[in-house]
């Protein structure tokens, strides 16, 4: 596994590799990596030839009042993790060097990004569309692997490449879940004893909308006081927001028709965690959401 | 000369070209060819295995009191020219293929845009740097080929180029003018006979700076005067603005050191023209400006 931290390097590295007629998955992270993150890594081997894993704890997407400071970052056990999962190149550029001190160009992120995680956090998306947008330059892959956990980023991400005509097809993984339903992500390690039982409140408002919905309620409203109350039931300290929305514009919806998706925003002590789930319509369900 | 109409088959076609390891010259252009546009494909030709030109007149960067509708159109002459001078490839898009229905992702362009164009045609760079950064991800090329004549959009494309880490080498060429010294502009074509003369005076004030400089004064407010005086005088209509700044930051200055750059902008009849010049400090002073 080739260790990179320069930008010219990767960058003449991976066009020598393209031009070899060798297939390229990327797999951009902030490091502090998980299942969720290697089944990404797992999936590009399938797929490539060759696989490059990014890690960078992009500044630009957090709020001043953010985590940036205290974001888990766990380098080594990262790299170990990347080498097992058999990852070809790793880059880790350093932060002056991806955002030089002139640097003054951004994205304008497209109008999927204006609600939920784009209202709550606002600048997260130019932060997320701008870096993703330069990792895309830095390096020519031909996919680029995301998990579905971050729902919005995931269709922000998509509607960006298709605008602005990148060549690099978006590729999409499950959300991988610990036992109990939690969906992993690298801020569950700020749950303290008692914030990880209640932090379960999201994955079982999921599974309530779509069990309401299998009983026959296609009323958004009904769906998500659903959601709200077993939010409440789980004792979650605040809910950012839990409702059910267009999969593909993420506009609210009155009726669940043939396809929708159930996105939640909660605080649990002083973590701040998101969740969905594609719900299934009645008619089509299999033995599990399809998230 | 290939003309491609269709945004994946460019893609592929060049995408191609590069493997094979032929060096990729990129001209864009809004059509409406002229001497200026075609010593860039000249220029290109030396440089590079493969030139590609583009004519796409993007609507993104006219206002909604600009010229997009009465914009020349001339694609046969052009097509003609183009042959004429060996460019490869020629890229001509419809405007619905370019920007799709929902297109909403746009670059917010860097700080040296702000003022003097920026400020003058709100949006204008901003539509400039979304379509340059959309073509250079249409078109696998390795150098891009601008005219100085538009100074500030080579300084907006440079840095956001620089900003977002675009794998594209930006390459500038020198003015083209006519015999008496008029830059040559697509624009210059809706000059009548009464405004042609007049329309000199944009060349006349820039001499006059690099005169006066020569002559010993470096106050940039003597000078911008001298420069009002010989627009006054050739009975141009309106001067948006005729100003000395800093060559790399286009920001204004007190006094003309090392190096700067006269910038005009102003009215002959209904027709708005640019002009620039790089100012020699006296002592370095070749026979004419290095424009």
């Amino acid at each position: 596994m080739k260790v990179i931290h320069d930008l010219n390097e990767i960058y003449a590295q991976l066009d020598f590799v393209r031009c070899d007629s060798k297939r390229i998955g990327l797999v951009p992270t902030m490091g502090a990596l998980h299942e969720g993150h290697l089944s990404l890594v797992r999936r590009a081997k399938q797929d490539c030839d060759v696989v490059v894993a990014t890690i960078f704890v992009n500044p630009t997407q957090f709020g001043p009042n953010e985590d940036l400071s205290k974001y888990p970052r766990t380098l080594e056990s990262d790299m170990a993790s990347l080498r097992l999962a058999e990852c070809d190149f790793v880059f880790v550029p350093a932060s002056d060097q991806i955002y030089r001190k002139e640097h003054s160009t951004y994205v304008d992120p497209p109008s999927v990004s204006t609600r939920w995680e784009g209202e709550l956090r606002p600048g997260h998306f130019r932060g997320v569309a701008t870096i993703v947008l330069k990792l895309f330059q830095l390096i020519p892959a031909h996919v680029a692997y995301f998990g579905r956990k971050d729902y919005q980023q995931v269709a922000v991400i998509r509607s960006m490449v298709d605008d602005l005509n990148v060549p690099i097809r978006i590729e999409t993984c499950p959300t991988v879940r610990e036992a109990d339903g939690l969906a992993m992500s690298s801020r569950n390690r700020y749950l303290s004893e008692q914030d990880r039982p209640r932090a379960l409140g999201l994955w079982r408002a999921l599974c309530k909308a779509q069990s309401s919905l299998n009983a026959g309620i296609q009323s958004v409203a009904e769906l998500e006081a659903a959601m709200h109350s077993e939010l409440l039931a789980a004792q979650v300290d605040y809910v950012d927001y839990a409702t059910i929305v267009h999969p593909d514009t993420l506009e609210p919806m009155m009726q669940v028709g043939e396809s929708a998706v159930a996105l939640i925003a909660a605080k649990v002590g002083s973590t701040r965690l998101i969740d969905n789930m594609t719900l299934l319509p009645p008619i089509q369900r299999s033995n599990e959401g399809s998230n």
